[in-house]
């Protein structure tokens, strides 16, 4: 028995988020995962500790998993059966032997997040699975220059709670920055903390698109920041244009 | 009554193509195009002509449709009304009204289409839906090389027949070229003629990947297009990697 590591990407339109919950809740993710760890063990179960708890409809291109398995065959072939009874919305990236004191969200030293508008007038089938489409046009420079409010350690209550209950919402950003393609119409942004509080990245997007829209300053949306009050962020921007891009370890 | 032309953008993921077929095969592009139209049309069917008819599973950014209507609201109330009424994998663009002769199949100067190759090693949930991934690693001075043997006025036999019961199969290619993306992972096929052949496209695209893939060198692939003898060139490329992009009047 060994511990495996393992890099899972995912479209998570389909999922009711990454855990495992009850059934009435529809797919998860984890299950999916936990449904190929056992049919590659002879049906007997695996659980699949996951970096990051996903929301409904949130992506991933570097979701991290783990968990424990008797193979003899050599990380490759594993990444093979379990792509083999993933459906085709999951796919496991690579596999790795991993240290049996390793856990993807309690080893993990940050997450990247990335966070797709696209600014167009039109509704688009082929990038609105992956992107929450806002009209009329933002204002990209100062959705960027409010941004820069994010950066450093500091207490991002008026954002979202702590995945803990009772715990507390100090969070380190690292790296809080836009760029844009596609002839400007998609605005990505790209996010590295820490770790994130529930619905953070998504709250910041719907905040700073009153930015972007001319409803606040830049420097109203430091306020916001500073003031650490939930009641004075916007909703969660939808979960289709999130991703969780990369897990740091 | 006055007819109207609209540009429509569709993930073709879900539907057994544009045409209208037997309720057995599925839904199909057209099907819900015309169920939107009599929607706003007090319930009475309407014709939309489509100017492709692309197979199950190919999608388009502009397929154009043509359809004649009583409607006293203007187009942009038209296009929102459609929008209000077709799956969100399916979107008016923008509608236009035209002349009564006006035919978005016989009246088309030319057509672009799209093929998209993700060259990887691992599977990835959130570009195969839009891509064919291939794996090794594709020779794609080779295959641009190759694609310069498609162009200008000849007989595309090789590579499909024509949609007509006995019609010839001479196309002019005005563009056949190739860009990279996302690190040189995504292989982009642009490809722009008069009209083409049934799957003309995927039939090419199978064949580049021979060259790509070091089987055929670039001038066997030229003596395939000049042999015009469908019994030479490769199956098709799956159809997810394909997108009408746009269609010239």
């Amino acid at each position: 028995m060994a511990r495996y590591k393992a890099v899972v990407e995912y479209d998570g339109t389909d999922y009711a988020g990454f855990q495992r919950q009850i059934p009435e809740a529809g797919p998860t993710v984890q299950g999916e995962l936990e449904s190929a760890l056992a049919a590659i063990n002879g049906g007997v179960a695996v659980t699949a500790h996951g970096a990051g708890r996903t929301d409904t409809g949130v992506h991933a291109a570097g979701q991290v998993i783990a968990f424990d398995l008797q193979w003899a065959h050599g990380t490759d072939a594993l990444t093979r059966a379990l792509n083999a009874n993933l459906p085709r919305t999951i796919a496991v990236k690579s596999a790795a032997e991993c240290a049996a004191g390793f856990h993807p969200r309690f080893s993990a030293k940050g997450r990247r997040y990335r966070y797709a508008i696209l600014n167009a007038p039109a509704r688009s089938p082929l990038r609105e699975r992956f992107a929450w489409r806002v009209w009329p046009l933002l204002d990209a420079r100062a959705m960027a220059e409010a941004s820069q409010y994010l950066m450093g350690r500091k207490d991002f209550g008026a954002f979202g709670s702590s995945p803990e209950p009772g715990g507390h919402t100090v969070r380190e950003v690292r790296e809080a920055r836009w760029d844009a393609d596609d002839d400007n119409a998609m605005l990505n942004f790209h996010i590295e903390a820490d770790a994130f509080l529930r619905r953070m990245v998504r709250s910041i997007v719907g905040t700073l698109k009153w930015v972007g829209a001319g409803e606040i300053a830049p420097d109203a949306f430091g306020d916001i920041v500073a003031s650490a009050d939930r009641s004075r962020a916007a909703a969660p921007a939808p979960p289709n244009g999130l991703c969780l891009v990369e897990v740091l370890y």
